[in-house]
């Protein structure tokens, strides 16, 4: 396989560069623990066994939940796509680095932007360690060569550029759906209704349909592509993937960054797959997904590098609720994708480090903005860029306090919702994509009790100004903190609209 | 304590006294399984960790559901108290023996009827193999004595005749809101509407502001009253008094049923579990009922006789949702108590029974009303009455799929619902207590696949008329075996209103 072959040759390579000031931490490389993250895309709050969903079963999750830790008040940065991974891998507010949109606010093909080349991603800081870093999946932060990951410190790619939704092959109806994508709210309502009325692709999706590239690419060599891709074993081709790369690197450190391309719609899954799960199509996917977390911990167990490795599984943002029969579920949570409720932020997340992690359900807030500075600290680096991140470490291996008491619910580059303790208080109401309420903005915010009602039924402000007063001081320290770039993407949309 | 000597004295009576036919089955009564019944008031299908709930933990429960089985499409036959609890202890429909308000539909103090005599009871039924019973907890079938369970084949009960908030102290607002319980929807919002705005109370329930007297009765025996009972020892009181039963009865094959007065507002929990929980009183109530659970399994696992007991945990029906502070949550389910969308009838139900069930999440559909059915099946018997039950023990010990594949949802002696298989067909539409949408009766009825949309979002009636005929076939055969009987209580409350 000339990808590896020639990745090979670059890891050694790397190593042989690596830097002189890294002499004695090389003395002892297999302190370093590696990092695995798997990052579903659109998996909802209660898409999980082990979050409550009747149907799905997710036998390798709960494993993850029974020996590390399953938390409860875990977040994303953005209830959208690619400015969520932007903060992954930052550990920096979309609004600080500019990786979000004026509209619907995800890049889609043919973007001139992408990923900043100034900003740090956790696979360039951890290279000062000489960690090795792979990502298996959707990057979704530009599909322009020089904006992809493999731009961005890691060393080798396999994996979609966007959305598999985005790309379709002689689709009468491509034009209006991409202009609508980029609407208003009642745009994306009436996007939504027109692909609720083609429920026979949506029930059968043909691979011939969605015309989505997948790249193989490495750091600094050769690229190539698939186009259209097979959808259908995607899931199965990363997992493949990634474990191959973690053989290749057993002894080193590495990162190994796996952000799936399902659940998103359109859904596929692999022939073994097929009517494997209760809840049709999309529970085959997420029951694909999760034999894939399990090849992952096994791969890890067999290679012995388990008890050196955290594993950290979550997804990009909330489900897709309109999508019937091609969309999750938030559980009891309100709202979901595109919405600053918390269906749309607040989402799965696992731990998993057998014999370090302290194990147990964990209702402490935390989010993905935190895995660069925890990964970085864990490595013995500084935190340098990643700002807006906590070190989650002390909550991970000693249940302390997680130092994260606070959580901002950017829309677009608005502040819509800020949480302080169990309080939320939001400024901007706006449902899921394509749910009431249309875009609000709360002549006086409302306040709610997320651990008495996580469902954000019950607006009690009016009871609670002191609870209100305090979270408007924190707003005031955060936004004093922060500076806001314009938007990166949408620019072509916009062209189109305005 | 005279109550356990007088109860004592009679089960000898009782054993004394078996008839002749059962001389065989006496031979080897070890062989006959005890049979203990858990049952919460107003627990919603997503109020327990294993189902979902963020920030409840209810580790015994867990343990069950990790050594038995725990099931996610069980249901209730009433979405509120008195009918549902009517089904449990007799395999009918609440339609069939009567049990049914014309209005809000439970039973209130001073009701003149009370569960009729010529309806039996599983204690009753099981009395014919020497089982002895005790009721632990909330009746709500009758208040006058007459109706007691002590008159319907339970041996020994220590608790409340119904709900905890129906009768009050010096309330201001008592015969407002009485008045307004037993009415139409709007009334019930305007009952919400006033128990909202006076949150001082419901935030610090004072016991002397609740009336409800607590009964210790043996069968053809002595009574005492307690009144105003001390509602935050309730879930203590039920429990030791349960495990004293049990203790007691241990060589014998017994009966318990548990119905807890929690955690149906006003929400009472003892000192050891103020702040227990991270969920408000709400939680702490819950996490005593859990520790309650927990109390019994090691109880009977002390005794010798956990091998040879099925334990049933379950709840009479869907949450209060309009109880802020007050009420639980259905989690994905729509609605709640009073409803009959998913949220106000199914409801989360586990089964324990060491070495015996086969352990497993069971997605198949179940009801309290099997209960009898099971049980006396489990006895050894011909389920003569329980006619609106199926056997449920092939599945339990087997894995066997379940021999019910239908489920109709009543409301007032009204068929609303009705589900065959995966399908739900909807004639009628009402929100939960005080949630809309109001009572509306469909021209065309609604189809929803609770398979692939628990949260019964998408009516999908319009693409599926087989589906539809096929429901409605199974309606008309259901209709045909049934005699409606009119409904026995509400009088009072109807002469009131009418």
């Amino acid at each position: 396989m000339p990808t590896r072959i020639a990745f090979l040759l670059m890891t050694l390579a790397l190593h042989a560069c690596a830097p002189q000031e890294n002499a004695a931490s090389n003395a002892a490389p297999a302190a370093l623990p590696n990092i695995v993250v798997l990052f579903a895309d659109d998996l909802g709050y209660g898409d999980l066994s082990s979050y409550g969903h009747p149907y799905i079963r997710t036998p390798e999750l709960d494993f993850l939940a029974q020996h590390g830790q399953r938390w409860t008040d875990f977040y994303v940065a953005a209830p959208v796509c690619s400015p969520s991974r932007a903060a992954l891998l930052t550990g920096r507010l979309p609004v600080r680095t500019g990786q979000y949109g004026q509209r619907i606010g995800v890049y889609f093909p043919d973007e001139p932007a992408g990923f900043p080349q100034e900003e740090v991603t956790l696979a360039e800081a951890l290279k000062e360690r000489g960690y090795v870093s792979g990502i298996f999946g959707k990057w979704h932060l530009g599909d322009a060569p020089h904006a992809w990951p493999t731009q961005h410190g890691f060393d080798e790619w396999l994996g979609v550029p966007y959305s598999n939704d985005m790309d379709w092959v002689g689709d009468p109806d491509f034009d209006t759906l991409r202009a609508l994508s980029a609407g208003s709210a009642d745009d994306i309502a009436a996007r939504t209704q027109i692909l609720a009325t083609r429920p026979a692709k949506y029930a059968n999706p043909l691979p011939e349909y969605f015309n989505t590239p997948l790249i193989s690419s490495v750091a600094g060599g050769a690229s190539q592509v698939e186009q259209p891709t097979d959808q259908a074993t995607l899931t199965r081709r990363y997992t493949e993937a990634a474990i191959a790369f973690i053989e290749e690197n057993a002894d080193s450190p590495f990162f190994v960054y796996l952000p799936y391309t399902m659940p998103h719609t359109p859904l596929f899954r692999s022939t073994e797959f097929e009517g494997h799960s209760l809840f049709g199509r999309y529970g085959d996917v997420v029951e694909e997904i999760d034999w894939s977390v399990g090849e992952i911990r096994r791969a890890l167990e067999e290679l012995g590098v388990a008890d050196n490795t955290l594993v950290v599984f979550t997804s990009d943002n909330g489900p897709w609720l309109t999508m019937y029969e091609e969309g999750g579920s938030a559980g009891l949570l309100r709202m979901g994708k595109g919405s600053t409720f918390e269906g749309g932020m607040r989402v799965p997340a696992y731990f998993y480090w057998p014999g370090r992690i302290q194990p147990g359900i964990v209702s402490e807030i935390g989010s993905t903005l935190d895995l660069f500075a925890t990964a970085v600290g864990l490595a013995g680096l500084n935190n340098e860029s990643g700002i807006d991140g906590y070190d989650l470490s002390q909550t991970l291996l000693d249940g302390a306090l997680s130092p994260r008491t606070e959580m901002p619910y950017y829309r677009s580059g608005v502040l819509y919702a800020y949480r302080l303790g169990q309080w939320k208080l939001h400024y901007v109401l706006e449902g899921a994509y394509g749910q009431p309420p249309q875009r609000t903005t709360l002549t006086t915010p409302e306040l709610y009790d997320l651990r008495r009602d996580p469902s954000e039924k019950f607006d009690v402000a009016a009871e609670n100004p002191d609870i209100v007063a305090q979270i408007e001081a924190a707003v005031a320290r955060h936004r004093a903190g922060l500076e806001i770039l314009p938007p990166a993407f949408d620019v072509r949309l916009n062209s189109i609209q305005n």
